[in-house]
Order: structure tokens, then sequence, then C-alpha cells
């Protein structure tokens, strides 16, 4: 249920309401918007103490949250959230930020020369994936830590926050360590160990949809995370799973809309895996914007013929450039930024 | 196969080459660009008299088409297909054009009171259904020709082409004579026969994908149309269906990246059908533009809460004005034009 | 709404109620069990009229069908439909009866060396295609009303009724003249105008279902045929769309308890195109049974390479006698019976 | 690549072949037929060592799998593999395993009653969730260890092997020693991690299909699990997600014999989450085991209204007993033993 708080309550007031709800084996979330705090007590029969708090002076109201997400939804937060990656950058503001970089790490020499392609073109944050998924066990699996101190330092030089893949727990630690967002991969949605563990430390994550996930669902998998604490969660559409074969996946733009009605949560777009194909990638960048991302996850590579794995989807380094400037007047017919 | 005359052939020695398909049992398709001339000689085992046409003096040079989409696809006709609706518009070329209309035509005064909206709101063409494929037999199936003189008469009032849906082989020669494009909907993508007929007809045809034909099927029945000779085929995508569950169906985007690959065709976009949910409507209608359609068919409806069928898709006036003045600058943000 | 008489209710009294029914501008449709007559006065706002028949006196009760589907649901009609195609043949009894022949009637000879296999195979109707729904209209379409001649001769010849599909109005006329029963391909399972045109001659139709129609839509496509006064109609699962590509379609097999359920009309399963590809067409036809259907429809061709069309999913005549002889313990062990 | 010895190899001539792969780098995988003897040797780049094989004494001769699948495919072992559960019960044989239980371990009461009751029915393997992955973090997610224990005393009591889920690699240990299969969930399919670390572990696997896998990702996941060194695989078809919402899921029987025909891993079919309503179950698992399925799992629980979870789709006990009955002739009827 959630607990809104009178106009001018105070501090003391405040931390009645949290120690009760913890008294109560409960974890409070708190959210404060411009005039109102709102404490979110979420789990199961939480709605059975609610006359204890109605008889707080503090308290304005109560109300439960009839969606199976709680802190995932509008209801408990009716602002859009901003998520601080670093002082200079946040995800869900006016401008829309970009991630490019290649979909593995393969080296040192390339990846520089990727992330200095990336800057170049536009892009504010650096992605890499020194830990692949990859449906055979016989295929290149990622250099591990070392891809991902190549990538701190590629990071460091061109002043961007990365951003790399996390599959297991352990993982988790090395790369809250290394990145500055974690991503949850999209065979991992619902994977609710690794779900927690991203939840319990302070790194903004990147959560990708599921290949057939339904929006519900994906909500639903955000909720753990939420519900460990870390607010700081990205939501990412990347393509689901239809019966059309003439691009690997259907990037789906109608949860764009969707989810900024159910969501407070930003909404990363991935057309590169939406489409698997490179020459529909910059069609369907410019479609998210317009549709309403807050950002894009783009692979590019200076030689995808040659890459390690998603060729097919990266853009060459000019092709992106060339993307960059046309996405820029879409973002601003829709009153958002993109290129400084 | 595809026969390319040589640059400054005469009208006689094309004559000579028509004449020979015609002979040996095939109906020529003619495709004139700026300097060249290409002939479509199709059908099966046109193959085999290649070295026939070979010989003759005004051919540069003879091709097979791999895909199974002949007359449909980009080799046939490499430039844009323009389609010229009435003296003042067309379809295909610079300007975006949007038909908006209530899905069915339910009465005179509530239908000219919509056409006035939709032309206020910057609507080019009007649309609406007079005979309407249910799929229950027991709900209302439109006013039938009575339906059709109230949109020619509200089409002449307000200075725009109409569109309208046939259903039968009885109603495309019905919709010939009272509209200016005729609709084949996504339930009769795969109806054969009438797609012959409205192959045999010169008004042009705006058809629907059905909700899990593929893009390959797709252009297949646009060449059921195109094989008659009706060149004027505009190839709508309306949602196609998907697991997910938080709209109606899952409007395809990608499809128009990947049909702007492989036909020279226009593309119409159908949010109304594709989300089926009102609120939804306007953002991917702004997507649909930034991906590159060539035109948008609109649900609208003075009174959505009293229509017929489909009121939750369908926009109130003032949110169709809005959406229009939301839609101009992402249209120029891409190098088209939407409203004078 | 659904009038059930009270038992021993006279004919007379019978006719008082149709008289009004038909009085009220609605058109009655009876259903007499053993003990109990029913009328289904269908149709939009039958259910102001209640009243009316709740005070004659050999009304017993008076009940909405909430399903869309009305006469189609089990609630009209709670035994199952049995079908009488010949005087000896009938759909959805004990008898599970199998239609084999090949995709398209190709010529007399290939046709009667395939019935002959058909018949020793163990079949018991004829299956082939006269007019062939293709994709690409540069395809092979069929013999026309020639090959309908070839199979009812042939049909006369190995004492079987025949089956062959309509695509349009006017083909309904002539199958209705030759066949046994008529078949609506999946394409045309929402092409209403076709559906009625079946419902109002009176040879029994199977009813394909569409490649994406829910169970709801395909029942509603029956109520189309069934309102217009034809209750012989069969329901046929053919595979369904979805992402899944080592099969041509998913053969959803769910649909037939569901269906039972739902509706007391027979149900037929279609392995060839639920597959498409040959050895996995009788594991399936067992599933099937298994599962509960009534009858099979299976492609044999004594030369699939050689097949004008889908000759990867036809059957060797061998292979079809081998599939029969496995298939009846299996009709056994579910309390049916396959072959004499 | 895989290495057949000539017939009559010595053990000491097959130990030079295994010395040499490891000294190369690469596992080997050895498969043991009747008169055959195969290795497999597997990973990135192996076929540039053939030569060296070659040229061995004992090697008969040397082939590549095409498959992206290895140790999975038919081509790496082309009897039926049949793992050895306990001392007298195998899965693959020509008897039909069936697991039966509840979605959760509710306690120690209600699992010894359920236990009973699919012992008293025909089961022969004890199915139940200790640790539950559920779509919300708000919901009851199961009695840990505490469960396990309560499974294994039921286990002994009732002589009957116990399967159970694993969703982290640390439960994979306590898995591992309470139980006698372990299962990997659908939505862990794609959980490398997890995986592998069943696959290091030497109790028998039961790996579900992803929702929206196909069938050759499936079959890598296996892959994942083999490479390992644990053969004991088994794979098992829950329901893919398809448009269709009168079921929970659609169970796809085609993989039936798909599968069959690739792998020689045995196939357990999940007719309870495959239809997710009760009254559709039987009849899906009389499909199931016409279509080839070694073996099935269901849920049954003495109370399904009360059920903390899945209750909609779990059997009554009686219905459960009866079903076991139904499915006996048709598994006569396809030549396999399911009752004793």
């Amino acid at each position: 249920m959630i607990i809104t708080l009178k106009k001018g309550a105070s501090q003391k007031e405040l931390d009645l309401v949290l120690e009760k709800i913890q008294k109560l084996g409960y974890k409070p979330h708190v959210s404060r918007g411009k005039d109102v705090t709102i404490i979110g007590m979420i789990g199961e029969y939480a709605e059975k103490y609610k006359d204890i708090f109605d008889s707080m002076e503090a308290v304005e109201h109560i109300s439960e949250i009839q969606k199976p997400y709680k802190l995932a939804s509008r209801q408990f937060h009716t602002e859009n959230t901003i998520i601080k990656v670093s002082r200079s950058l946040e995800i869900g503001g006016k401008k829309i930020q970009v991630m490019a970089g290649p979909c593995a790490v393969e080296g040192k020499d390339i990846f520089f020369k990727t992330a200095k392609a990336a800057k170049e073109g536009g892009a504010s944050i650096l992605r890499g994936g020194a830990f692949k998924p990859r449906s055979s066990p016989y295929t290149f699996q990622g250099l591990g830590e070392k891809g991902l101190k190549i990538m701190k330092e590629a990071g460091k030089k061109y002043h961007m926050p990365i951003i790399s893949e996390a599959m297991t727990v352990e993982q988790t630690v090395l790369l809250s360590k290394y990145c500055d967002i974690i991503q949850i991969g999209a065979r991992n949605m619902q994977n609710y160990d690794l779900l927690k563990a991203v939840g319990k430390q302070s790194k903004p994550v990147l959560l990708k949809r599921g290949m057939s996930a339904t929006i519900k669902e994906f909500l639903l998998s955000a909720e753990y995370i939420l519900s460990q604490g870390n607010y700081n969660v990205m939501l990412c559409e990347r393509g689901i799973r239809t019966f059309e074969d003439s691009t690997r996946f259907t990037l789906d733009l109608n949860a764009v809309p969707v989810l900024k009605k159910l969501t407070h949560l930003p909404i990363i777009l991935d057309p590169s895996h939406g489409t698997g194909i490179r020459e529909y990638v910059s069609t369907m960048a410019k479609a998210s914007i317009a549709a309403g991302a807050d950002g894009l996850i783009i692979e590019i590579h200076p030689n995808p013929e040659e890459a390690f794995s998603d060729g097919p989807q990266s853009l060459f380094p000019e092709q992106f450039a060339i993307m960059m400037k046309e996405l820029n007047p879409i973002a601003q017919a829709v009153g958002r930024e993109l290129l400084d």
C-alpha cells in the first residue's frame, strides 16, 4: 500500500512512519516529490495494517496499488524517474542518451577505435560486452574482467560512462566495480536471483525485455530490482518473437507508449537487436525517438564483417555518425535534445 | 523476366517487343523510367523464351527477378511509385497523406460532422466503412450503397477523395463507381478472387496486411492485383498478432523499412487498428512517420463512446487536430510535408 | 436467446412459436434432442422479446447464450452433432473418418491411382483440390471444373464421398453440384460472403481455421454458416503461426479439447498442413486421435517429389497404409473406431 | 568432430585417442554403442586437428557434426539415451514415467497426502517445488531446504525418486544432495551459468523449454549441460507463447517428433503448464503419449482451490487416477508401458 504524508510533514514524523513499517517486518520505500512524500509499504498482507497508519497524525491518506507491480507503477511515482549516471549525465530527462559500442569487447586497439567513433558520432555512453550470453557453449564467450578493464580505460579517455552485461551474481560484483550501468540481458529477465543481486548494489541497471515477455512480466521483473532498494532502473525494449522472419525480431514500438503510461522508469530502445539487420537500424532508431524513447543502445563496429558476434547488425562508424545527425531534428520535433 | 530496352528505343521497337510477348501468351507490363523502358514478361516458364528477345535489336539486356513477387519488386521498378488519386493529390510523393474518418458510416449527419472534423484537422482523404467485415454475423454490417452515397456527397462538399472497403467482387463494382480508393481489408488479404477483381478495375487500391501475414505473402497478394494491370497499389500495415495483450495488435513498424527496401509501392500505416487503444494512436502515428510512412489512416469519431464499432480506438476531433500539429515537425525532420 | 419447449409439446405448439419468431423478423433455428426441443431465436435485440414467449403455454424456459457464437455453442446443442455425408457415412459419430488424396487434382490417371491408394489404405473420403488458393499469382491454380469431374468419377468408382475447396461464391455452386463436402480454406476463414454462400446451400461444410485465428473467431466464422441454416459444419484445425520454424506451422492440438468443450460440431485435424513435413504427419495423426479428433484430412501422392504443390508434406501410399494400421489401436484406446 | 573407432578397438587404443584429445586442450566425450565406440572432440577449431587422428591405427573414420549442437545430436548418439534415475527406474526406455505432485511444497501433511495420491494413481516419480520462480517478488517463494527435506522423506516413504527445481547455482548444490532429478525451469533455459552448474554435478537433469525458445535453442541449452560431462539430460516441452488465449500456453506437440528426429535425449511433456487449465490436462496427456513422449510431469493437489500457486491447472487425486487408467491403453497402442 502507499502512504501519502501531509504537506509539510516533518522529518521526525516521516521517521516515525518508517520505523513502524520496519517493526512490522516490511521494507519502506520512500519517494519524495516536490510537495508530497509518499511511502511504499509493499509485500504480502501489507494491507491488513492499514488502520495502524490511518491513525497517525502525519498521514494524509492510504491507498492500495492494484497492479501487481508496485514500485514500478505510475501510482507510486507519478513523475518520470530521472537517473543520474554521472555528475553531468542523466537518463530520463530532456536529453536523449545514446549508448554505442561493439557487441563484444574483442581487444584493446579495436575497442579504443570503436570508442573514438562512438564519441565522435555523438554517443554519450559506451557499451561493450565482457561476458557474452551465447546460445552455443562452443562460441566466443567474452574477455571477462580483462574486457572490463579495457572498457574502463576507454571510458576514462573519452569521458564516457560505460555499460556492460552481468550474467551471474558473481559478475554483478565485478561489474558494479568497473561499470557505470549494469545491463541484464533478455535471456535473464526472469533470473530472479540475478535481479535481486543487482537490486542490492547501487549502480543503475538497464533491464532488457525477454524476447517473449509481456509488458506486465517486464514490469514485474523491474519490481524485483526495485524491491531491493535500487530505484535506478531503466527498461530496454529489444525486439520480440513473432512469426515474421524478414527481421530477426520484431522491435515492439507499441511498448513505448504503453510503458510510458504504466511506469515512471526511463525507456531505452535497442534497434540493433530489435531488427538484427544493419540497414534497418537507423530507420527504427528514428521511429524509437518519435515514439518517446529516453535513450538508444546501438551496436557499432569499425569492421562489422569481422566482428566476433552480431556483425550483421552493427553499424559502420560513418553510418552511426550520419544516423545521429538525422536523429537530431526528430528529437527536437518531440521536444527533446540529442546532440549538444 | 525483365526486358530492358536500349536508351532511345523507339515506340515502334517497343511495340514489336510487346507484340511478341502477347503472341507467346503472356501479358506485358511496361514501366517507363526517365531514361529507360523496362518490360515485365511474367508468368510460369517465361524464362524459356529468353533467346527470342535476346536477339531483338532494341533489347539492352534481359534479367530474371529472383523474388516470387515480380511487378511489386524494386527490381522491376527502382523508383518509388507515386499514385495519382485526384488531379491535385498523390500518394507516395513528398507529401504524407492522412486519411481520416469513422470506422463505419452510421448516418448522414454524423458523417458530415466527422468529415468536417477530418478536413479541419488536416486530413486530405476521407475514410469510412459502408460494408463492414464483422467477426460476428449478428452485429451491424454497414449501410451499404446508402453509406457510399453519403460518403461521396461529403467528399464533394469538403473536397476530399474518399476511400472505403470492398469485401466481395460485387462490392468492387459499386466502390469503383463511388470511391477514389478501394480498400481491401486484412481478413481478405488472401481472397484471391477479390484481389483479381480490384486488379481489373482502375481505381487505386489500398491493400491491408493480414494479421499474421509475412511480408513476403503481403507482397505476393499485391502481386495478384498488379498482375491484372492495376499498378496503383498502396500497402497498409495495420498490426500483427503476437502474444502481447496490452495492445490489440502489435503495429509492426519494422515492416516499413523492410517494405521500402523490397518494393516501390507506397506504404500507409494504420495506428488505430494497430494499437486498438485511443491513447496510443498519436504516439504510434509519430513513430510511423519517422519510420518513413507515405500516409496514415486514422479513425476519428465525434462521439467515440457511441460508435457502432471500434469506438475505443477512435480519436476525438480535437485529439486528431492536435496530433496533426504534432506530426508536422516530424514529417519535416524526415524531409516530408504534412500540413499545407 | 434459446427457447426450450416443455417435454411433450405438440407440433402445433412448436409451429406457434416458430410463427411468432418469424413475425418478429427473426429466423428460428430448431434443435431436437431426444426429449427436448429447443429453438434458437438469434440476432440483435432478440432478448427484448423475451416476455412474449415467456407467456406461451408450451415454453418451459428461456435463456440467453452469453457467448458471441450462439448456434455453434454447446448451450444451443448439448449433444455432439453428427453429420450424415452419405447413406452409410457420418462424421462426428463413433467412427473416425479419414479424408485422403492429393493437394491438387493434376490429371485423371494420377488421381485415380491416388484414389485407389486412399481406398486401399483405409480412407473413407476422397480429397483433392480443383481450385487452388496459391499465394503467388504465377503458380498452378488448379484444373477447375475438369478436376471436379475427375474427382466425381473416381469417387463413384471407389465408393467414396468427395471433398474439395471453394474459394469464391461462384465455385460454391459448382462444388455443391459435384462434391459431398465443401471445404473453406484457412485463407478464407473470414471471407464472410463465402461463408454465407456455403451456409445457404445444403452440402456439409469443412471450415478450416485461419492460421492466426483465435478459437473464438473460428467459432464465429462457423456461426456465419450456421446462421444461414446449414447446420452441417465441421471444424478443421490445420496449424497456427508461431515463431517456431522447424515445422511449417504449429498444429494446435490444445484446440481439440477446447473446441470439444465449447461446441457440438465435429473436429477434423490436418497434420499434413499442420506440420508441412512428411515424416511428422503420422505421429501428429496419432496425437490428433488421442486428443479426440473426429476425423483426419491427409495429403497423399503416388509421387510426392513430382507433385504440383505441397509435395514435401504428402505421404507415399505405403506410408499412408502403415499409418492407418498404427492409428487403429489408438482409436480403440479412446473408444473410437477407425478401420473396418 | 566425431571420431569413430574400428570395431574391436582395444581399451588401450581408446585411451591413446582420449589422451591425445586432452593434450590438445579438448574434453573428450565417449559414447559406446553395442559394436562401435565413438568419441566426440568438440569445441572451436577442433576440426583443424583432423589429420592427427586420421593417421591413428584404431580410428575408423572422422566426421564433422553440422548442427550447432553436437553431443545432443542423433549423429553423436544414434540410439535413444536411457537415463537411470534409480536402481529400478529409468527414463527413455519402454516404460513411460509419470512425475506427479504439487506445484509447491506447502507443508508436510499436505505433501505426504499428495505423495500418497501420486503413488496410488500410478506415478513413479514425485515432483514438488521447494524454490519457486515467481514473476512477482511479493508472492510465496517456496519453503526452501525445509521443503526439500519434506520431499526426501515422502520419497523414502513411498519409494519414489524426487524431482525439484533449481533456480541458482547455490540451489544446485542443495538439490544435488536431496533430489534424484534436478529441474531447470523455462525461465532459466538460457541461464548459462546455471546450465553449466547442473552439467558439472552428476544427478540427471530435466531441462524445460523456454516459452518462446526455438527447438534449436532448446537443444543448444541442453548442449551447455552435456558439454560439462553430464549426459543424463531429459527435455521437457511445457507450452509456448502464441496469440491464442483460450489456454495459458500452446503445448507444442509437434516438438515431440521433431526432437525425436534431432536428438537422442528423452522427452517429457508437461500438459499442466502447457494448457494451464485442469480440464484439458488429461486429453493433452493422451495426445502427448500418442506423440511419443517418454514421460509426463503432472501437477496434482488434494485441494487445488487452496493451492499457493497454479491451482487452476492441478488435478484432483481422483482425476489423476482416472487419467492414468485412460493413458494405459494409449501407451500400449504405441508400444510402450505405463502402469505396472
